[in-house]
């Protein structure tokens, strides 16, 4: 049934329906939370081995990972993520916890420092970010803390808008740089294409200094064994001479513990010495004894690529049955579109223009936490209205129907008055 | 035998003879370390039960340590600490593996954002800081990497010479900060005296805005049972209305793993919120699964202090190896004296004026590393090229006799040699 079709007077029986069954929901007293991109206590679960499972604290040349130093990380972890990524090793540095943190410490070399001799950006009039939206509001809340320009372009299901980035970098030397996150992008699950991702690496810019901040966080998080390709940003890069382009990140953050994973930054060969240059005044060492002890248990637990089926068998049905239920209550509905990601933490929804933060606020009023409409967007706000980032890893299934139960009244409800007043 | 009173023809024969033994001394091809700070194998084992030993990953309220959040870290880490130390749990924020870095971040934030409305340091013309001397070459480089002028002010066993800081803070509102290690120095050992810590905590500075980097790394490294008292600097500080003045760091690096301990700032309320704030845009939490395998360690091995006992019954052999070694060779020579530590990692010498870059040259030459003459000066300047810091911790026994050996000779050559030049 098109919501869009109904007369003033099948809307207003709908709405006083739909009141009646929101009144109904505040009697389970829900306390529900699909706020944030946490894996479950089931997922965590998976890597419980990691807290006591013996292994060695010496690598393979004979470091004692215990002690101090090795600043760029073992030689066995640069070349095990390598592996996995495609990137040789003496282009990647281990990190700590977070790729949150490398990726905040990259920005701040550049703006306090600068690049190959160019100006630190701090030092320039204005600073300009291309920000491809809905995206991560974490990325959005460290451009904002200094204070520069974030400009939204469209994110499509295959990537940026090529066109309108394009245009953006190739005239404008404050342009500086772009955050992606390639695959299963956060919140609407694209992914990259190869052509996309030729153009950000040949695309001329008007700053010498633009850089990607590649961030891959769900790079081997596919939930069906076909998972979707990432083309090699830095192969790419190389064919057009633009190598220092990109800072690419990753974790196990949504691998082994999201807490205590292993970070990494990969980058050209200068621009892997130039962070090291400033990381030595930063830090003896990230946390060697974690590096080792999470080698270890993907050695003894099958390897990585099998340890990420075993948590896509607990995601996936989750996935689904937000899909399934979508497809179910808005398929021909007309008040809600969603994206159907393959990998990932996230479904992104959009609702009828100006119905997002209608919706989240009427779900809170019965207890179910959403992120906060427009997150997705630079300065939190969505030019429409219309987005919400549904993180369905967290619940278990019975709290995901429950919230899925809220949710779908709630949106029904916001986008009937929105109807009604139009 | 004093040295400085023998004779040139005297002299000439002493040369000869140690020229002689130092020739002797090729033969032996050593390879010894005595560079860094860093605790040995034996020190290192004495918490390899982390790497193991079952713990909880739930924290007493229940909070799961495996997954994202709790910025500040768990409520007992913060309580742990502030126990230890004397600091309020809500004063303290829990850090990564290196307090290096959060005092890295810490000058970062001063740099980019300033405090409460005063001018970000980048944005002035000039930034200077007061380097009691001699002092820890990573405070150095920090300083260095971002312009900031250094001025040298001596440190005394009981604290920097605070008439030469008072003076150099009170008018000059671009002297803007300091870093301390106020107890067990590196690497003098010095421990501030109660007055004086009042004194930095009492003084008035032009800048408002003065930052005083309270490194505490030794602050519990004791080599003998009745340990050196620090004065609480924060209690001081509410005295006389500065408590914004102080950030004061402390890590477990050397007292569990020194690659993958837990770290902590602490400060005052207003400076807390202000550090949270700017940390919220950076991580979403550090390693909170490394602070309860780590409160858990220390739970089921007596506590940490008498954890620091086991570790001071392996250092104590080794200073006094050194210093009994110095009192015997270098008594009444009139070519070195020497810091007698009570605590932390290192002991400081100093040579005859013009004598230290050649020592560690002759050392170099047959095969021991000693840290470079200099480095625990600003710019690796020592003024009088006199300072030698010795770092026995990471040698076992036999080692560091050898190294004596080594440097006792190379000590006794450069300065005689010296003396014939003059």
């Amino acid at each position: 049934m098109n919501l869009t079709k109904l007369s003033k007077t099948e809307l207003t029986g709908l709405c006083a329906d739909l009141e009646k069954q929101y009144e109904g929901l505040k009697a389970h007293n829900h306390k529900l939370d699909m706020s944030r991109g946490k894996p479950s206590g089931e997922q965590l679960d998976l890597s419980n081995d990691l807290l006591t499972e013996p292994f060695s604290y010496r690598s393979e040349n004979g470091t004692d990972s215990r002690n101090y130093g090795i600043l760029e990380g073992l030689p066995e972890t640069r070349k095990f993520f390598g592996d996995i990524l495609g990137i040789e090793p003496d282009n990647i540095i281990i990190g700590g916890n977070a790729s949150l943190s490398l990726e905040y410490d990259a920005l701040m070399r550049m703006w306090v420092f600068g690049s190959k001799g160019s100006a630190p950006w701090s030092k320039l009039p204005k600073v300009k970010f291309i920000c491809p939206v809905p995206g991560y509001d974490r990325h959005f809340t460290m451009l904002q803390e200094l204070g520069i320009e974030m400009i939204n372009v469209d994110l499509y299901e295959d990537g940026p808008d090529m066109d309108r980035v394009e245009e953006l970098v190739k005239y404008d030397p404050l342009v500086k740089g772009m955050f992606c996150v390639p695959l299963y992008s956060n919140p609407t699950g694209s992914c990259y294409s190869e052509e996309k991702v030729r153009r950000l690496a040949a695309m001329n810019t008007a700053a010498e200094d633009f850089k990607i901040f590649w961030d891959n966080a769900y790079g081997i998080h596919h939930l069906y064994d076909e998972g979707e390709k990432l083309a090699d940003i830095f192969a790419l890069c190389r064919e057009y001479g633009t190598e220092d382009r990109v800072f690419y990140f990753f974790s196990t953050s949504k691998i082994t513990f999201a807490g205590a994973g292993v970070s990494l930054v990969a980058a050209s060969e200068d621009m892997i010495k130039e962070i090291k240059g400033h990381m030595f005044c930063q830090t003896i060492g990230y946390d060697k004894v974690n590096q080792l002890r999470t080698l270890s248990f993907f050695n003894t637990h099958g390897g990585i690529r099998e340890h990420m089926k075993r948590h896509a068998a607990l995601l996936r049905p989750k996935f689904e049955l937000v899909l399934d239920r979508f497809e179910k209550e808005f398929a021909d509905s007309g008040i809600l579109s969603w994206s159907r990601p393959k990998g990932g933490y996230f479904i992104s929804v959009d609702t009828l223009k100006g119905c997002a933060k209608e919706t989240v606020a009427l779900c809170k009023g019965v207890g179910l936490t959403l992120t906060g409409a427009g997150a997705a967007f630079p300065y939190g706000k969505d030019p429409n209205d219309t987005n919400i980032r549904i993180a369905p890893s967290y619940p278990d299934m019975k709290e995901l129907a429950d919230a899925l139960d809220v949710f779908c009244i709630c949106c029904r409800l916001a986008a009937v008055r929105k109807l009604l007043e139009g």
